[in-house]
């Protein structure tokens, strides 16, 4: 029974394809609106103002310290609509899976998308099953969508950052990429790096709630906080200046980096939000994050300057300067 | 420069992904909100009750006579919407791509899918790109996910078919099946098989305004006909009985499902779209297929009944019956 796997014909538009519906993806998500089965679900919106973001996940290995492809989906979804203000209400669920899945890890990842679902308070509304053949694609994909409502009067743009305005991270850095790097090449540390993949839209209500002066929010999740922080310099035309000794990292992701060549600065995170707000609210953002969960180690770790023809300078430890570019591509690949 | 292909690097938060995204998705894509480049598209809802689907496409080969996986995933995904009763209105769009798949055939996908979202009124808001490395995926993967208005008064669900209804479809059905078939296997035949994929949203919209009395649509995707009238036939309690005579299926699909020993009832449509209804509002549908250019040769093909034991029976050309089963599973593969 733990041994079954998906054929081919689990995708095809049949009676196998309503039995892994059925039996296997329905049980482990379950809710009324899904359960309707219809072509789409219908929702009705509490809001007129919608946000609507989507990704794709391939991440490698499926399972990992700290979450899965599932906890992954959920995490990175609910995310991106929530450091854009909104609350994430609804999501969608589409898998492409290479025929020989282990059905027993199908329902693993299942569970840990209801349960993620839970904790982030958004229900899996509508979904998609497509089988390949072996060697066409590796394991599991998935691909989901969400949907949220913008409060009235938010209004986060990454062009909004305005000189003066500080910059706070929410706890350390590079945890998810450092746990993803370490399961793959099968290193392993004295301690062992937990990635940090989370649902943040509890945590982002709070600091708007508490903080209206937030003018841009973002995850730093590929490319880490360097292309996340880059980004939002450029479309706002300033210069951020990171302070490193403010800069949150474990010894233990700092060592990784340190023995793997990586910039803690370009790792990817799951479960971070980079927040940045006029310096007079960037107290209140603190309290909010810190007396939150996700938000214990939260720190202001720059500000935001004048333009000064880059994007992201850190001042380093030992008082020296150093630009810190959008990275290339993604020193790790399949980290998400 | 049209040898040039994706890389790993393509894939990653970096400098090398924001090319990728600057000078070849965005260019072929373009429109106001996604171009904004959030996490999440914010869009202004003209409606409160909203219908949301999502669909992953693998189809083999990526470019078929009629189409191709771009026009394939705009359309499956606006049909999906479509059937609800809602209008569609923005789209969500994820891809998955093989390290080395050739750019200029990322370049052809999107401006089909920007073609296509043109042709039925929606725009493509915001999107997501992951790259893989070889051998980890086939070519390309995409996902779509898609957002409706449902208008008031619109209430579809495959529970709602009732006996003496009359099932009606706006053109032959198998060609979608077939003419991913024979590109894939080589097989030719004297007048070639075209796809039928489209986009039906607006055929369906002058349907609603026509004929009120609509109790169920679907579009005959994967599984075909039989699959999905098997499904109404359950959700609703009824038997529904065709009749073959009635069925369009053009001479060269009858004789390659002849050949290849294939039930067309059960061969993938992607431009087609069953309505259940009143026998009364019959002659209203009809007409209001046949004078667009998606429904010139509808037709009843058959009616509902009261429960007979059987999901979907068919009466033969020669005066017989016979029961259509859900088919166990797709009999091609890969074939959206």
């Amino acid at each position: 029974m733990n041994e079954e796997r998906i054929v081919l014909a689990h995708g095809g538009g049949g009676s196998l394809g309503h039995r892994l519906l059925g039996e296997i993806l329905l049980p482990e998500l379950s809710n009324p609106i899904l359960n309707e089965l219809a072509d789409a679900a219908v929702v009705d919106s509490p809001g007129s103002r919608l946000a609507f973001t989507t990704d794709s996940f391939v991440v490698k290995p499926l399972f990992f310290r700290g979450g899965d492809i599932g906890r992954l989906a959920v995490s990175g979804t609910v995310n991106d609509l929530a450091v854009s203000g909104a609350k994430a209400l609804w999501l969608s669920l589409g898998l492409v899976i290479e025929e020989g899945f282990l059905i027993e890890n199908l329902r693993r990842i299942m569970r840990s998308v209801h349960r993620t679902a839970g904790e982030a308070g958004v229900q899996v509304v509508c979904g998609d099953t497509k089988v390949v053949g072996r060697g066409e694609a590796d394991g599991l994909f998935v691909s989901t969508s969400g949907i949220g409502v913008v409060p009235e009067g938010v209004k986060l743009s990454p062009a909004s950052a305005r000189p003066g305005d500080a910059v706070i991270v929410n706890g350390p850095l590079g945890e998810h990429g450092i746990a993803i790097m370490s399961e793959r090449e099968g290193i392993s540390f004295e301690t062992p790096v937990v990635s940090d993949v989370a649902p943040l839209g509890g945590l982002i209500e709070e600091i708007l709630a508490t903080a209206p002066e937030i003018h841009v929010m973002r995850d730093p999740t590929r490319g880490g906080v360097a292309s996340a922080l880059n980004e939002i310099a450029e479309s706002s035309g300033v210069t951020i200046t990171l302070s490193e000794p403010d800069v949150p990292v474990s010894p233990v992701v700092a060592a990784a980096c340190d023995m793997l060549g990586l910039d803690v600065l370009s790792v990817a995170n799951e479960g971070k939000v980079l927040v940045v707000c006029t310096e007079s609210s960037a107290r209140q953002v603190l309290d909010a994050m810190q007396t939150h969960p996700l938000g214990r180690e939260a720190k202001v770790i720059g500000s935001a300057g004048e333009p000064r023809g880059v994007g992201l300078v850190l001042k380093t430890s030992v008082g020296g300067q150093r630009i810190v570019d959008m990275p290339y591509g993604e020193a790790l690949p399949r980290i998400c």
